[in-house]
């Protein structure tokens, strides 16, 4: 949702920025950021050169590894790892079939964590619904059967129709099919692009419910299925994964800073996470948000300028089936989380940006607003309320404000969690604009006196969630 | 390309549709026919209920079966199969995958056509070019290398940058790349999206010539490889193909028609093709045109009317790997041939109509533009010099003056010969508007006097081609 904020408001901050030894820095960042093709060619190397960069992975500890020599040679304070254990969940094998009224193949992924199949197969009848609702309405309709979520979502479709109207079903479909009393769980994928692709993606079980398989098959198979539960046939199907979870492996946050010159233990941390799904090679996901992290705090330091305060970026290990990175970080930090001033994490992909969301304390998102001014230049100045990012959450408990860098997303979710979420799809410009906004927002959050007003976690349950983060 | 025809030129046209009992006749067409689902129905079952349609399947028989059943059931005249022997290539498995410099998977499918590799699969270094020419200049560097063939073709990209400018290198690159001592030929997909996903297609082999293995890998698997070699490194793939050739199968071609009242003996052939690839289930490519050719006789038989010359559809088998039902047809009848007053193929997808493509003699396309007046209730009136279908192709050289019905292509090559080719990518107006369009030409060209002037083959040695005809 945009917000529309009276301009007026803006007129009644009060705020500068410290001790601003050099007041043509925002400049400098974005003259030389929308130059650089620096980011595009630190993801380029990571998709290419390394690969997928799954949780548990080889490829995710080259990428550790890389990633603090890259930082290195980019001339960063106090570079280092942080081990953080993470699940270890590998993929193995899918396939798929529609078995009657006519046979067809489908296009099949396991969804991350699921447990495999028997070899021979999981074969039912299957039941179609669009949300928990029609599930529950089913009453024992679903017993034996393998549950069918079928629930199309459309490009910035929002909170109704968009990714986040599905997510959850994905994410505890199979728990809710389990109780009903169903043997599978497939769902149709969160795609907002037709081309018989399947989007994996996390799911979860729940001690005391029976884990069923649970797969995600292309929106092409969903409809078909659709049509002809619709003309009143019976459809059976049968599918076989292989994946499987195996003992917790070792991983780490990568760590890499520009020291604050006045204020050093007072952080602004930036960050995206470092783990991708297995199928593509986390270019957009999650890949483009590390490059514009690493660049954003390169390009501060080419230039010379020292910040007051520290900028600390963060690539977070294990965001997609786990968030065991963005957890570690902020139980490792939990002391010094009062002297984080503020939190951006990039994780919607590196199409151009748009401007900020922002979680803070009142008044904070009028602040951000003001900052944003300069991002005009590439029309990256569109600050919303509310935002943030999966790995950044776990800070909000202690009160840090939270900023989500929010970029285009029309068609992130085209290819997201696929194995066509790969380099081609990164324009190089878009990613220079990142880094750039990144820069210029983390390098004047450094500097704000006084700082964001803190993080107000609301009073409910689920207190580490800010509002406006995608899952 | 689109001709610009003067209006002016239309004037001294002298034409007269024979004794139309009917004048509204036309009208009656347009009214029925786009608010009819009829196309859609035959073309969801063909394509839901039977499936993909490759020659030498079980499938393609059923298909054939079903329609003629189904034009018995739409009250067609003499309807009934005629037997053509069909090439029995089998896809099996294909995989491969980029060995170094990193290791990456790579989307893959067989070429149709293609001998199948040893079982341990193909393993050398790619050379990348981007035609013939540059095959040429590499001299002796293809040798006992693998070649991919990395051309790109866009949207509506016309002879240079379309489709048309590089199935030729799909077709023969693999005889190219074998004379030029390479093992193996890859080509980059021709594919006008990049979601990941392979596009087949034929190729062929030529005596003498060491019969390489050929595959298509998805367009971003070949910017990959390109990115690595522009960066100097060497690059080494494999890839496995199972796929082999069988002795030919027994298919056929399936025929029914309205029988002209005045002449019966002079035909309008109207047609698509039967059989598709495996992948998918050849709902654009070609369901749609059998599904548009069938509807437009139900339509006219449905409204009562009676052509003086006859409608007949014929939809052709094994279009895609061989041409047979196209060249059996033109052999099987051409003794009749002089009497075929026009031939209009169907097998441009099954998006809205655009009009027609003309490949007639002198005046013929102006002739077909005054006839396509009507069709300008739903722009389908474009009317271009050149056209004709791969099908009715084999009856050029006896001078039937030849149409394409012309759709909008700017997707076809997304889904073209892929997977994705399925029931949900059409539109059932669309369709609706495309059976129309083709009844409306259809009738007008049976009862036109005199008919359309006769095609004149240029004199080469390809006369069996007329111009405009995408392979």
């Amino acid at each position: 949702m945009k917000l529309a904020i009276p301009s007026l408001a803006l007129a009644g901050l009060v705020f500068a920025l410290i001790g601003a030894a050099d007041p043509d820095a925002v400049q400098k960042i974005l003259d030389e950021g929308l130059r650089s093709d620096g980011a595009y060619r630190k993801l380029a190397w990571m998709c290419d050169r390394i690969g997928p960069r799954l949780s548990g992975s080889e490829n995710l500890e080259k990428a550790v590894s890389w990633c603090a020599a890259e930082m290195k040679r980019d001339g960063l304070d106090d570079v280092h790892t942080e081990k953080v254990m993470v699940p270890h969940w590998i993929r193995g094998e899918a396939s798929g079939r529609i078995l009657a009224p006519t046979p067809h193949p489908m296009a099949i992924l396991a969804l991350g964590m699921s447990d495999g199949t028997k070899p021979q197969g999981l074969t039912a009848e299957v039941v179609e619904v669009r949300n928990l609702d029609e599930l529950t309405a089913l009453g024992d309709r679903a017993k034996g059967k393998i549950v069918l979520f079928n629930k199309p979502i459309y490009a910035n479709g929002g909170e109704d129709r968009g990714y986040g109207s599905a997510v959850g079903l994905r994410y505890s479909g199979a728990v809710a099919a389990a109780k009903a009393g169903a043997i599978g769980m497939l769902i149709r994928s969160l795609a907002t692009a037709d081309l018989r692709l399947p989007h994996t993606g996390a799911m979860a079980y729940e001690a005391g419910v029976p884990r069923i398989p649970a797969a995600a098959i292309a929106p092409e198979d969903a409809e078909l299925i659709h049509r002809f539960l619709d003309a009143g046939e019976t459809v059976k199907v049968t599918f076989t994964l292989s994946c499987k979870t195996l003992p917790d492996a070792e991983s780490a946050n990568v760590i890499g800073e520009i020291r604050g010159s006045d204020l050093p233990t007072e952080v602004v941390v930036i960050g995206g996470h470092l783990d991708s799904w297995d199928v593509g090679t986390g270019a957009h996901d999650d890949g483009a948000g590390c490059a514009i992290s690493m660049e954003a705090l390169r390009l501060i330091r080419s230039l010379g300028l020292k910040p007051k305060r520290t900028i600390r970026a963060v690539l977070f290990t294990n965001e997609e089936n786990g968030l065991r990175g963005g957890k570690a970080y902020a139980e490792a930090h939990a002391a010094e989380l009062g002297g984080h001033v503020a939190a951006i994490e990039s994780d919607s992909g590196g199409a151009r940006p748009l401007g900020f969301g922002v979680s803070a304390g009142p008044g904070g998102t009028d602040i951000v607003t003001k900052l944003a001014e300069p991002l005009a230049r590439f029309a990256a100045d569109d600050v919303q309320e509310g935002g943030g990012g999966a790995d950044i959450s776990p800070m909000a408990a202690a009160g840090v404000p939270q900023l989500g860098l929010r970029q285009d997303s029309t068609h992130y979710f085209d290819i997201h969690h696929t194995m066509a979420d790969t380099l081609d799809k990164v324009d190089a410009h878009d990613l220079a604009m990142n880094a750039t906004a990144m820069a210029a927002m983390a390098w004047q959050l450094a500097n704000l006196d006084p700082p964001l007003p803190r993080y107000v976690p609301p009073k409910t349950a689920d207190a580490t969630k800010p509002p406006g983060i995608r899952r």
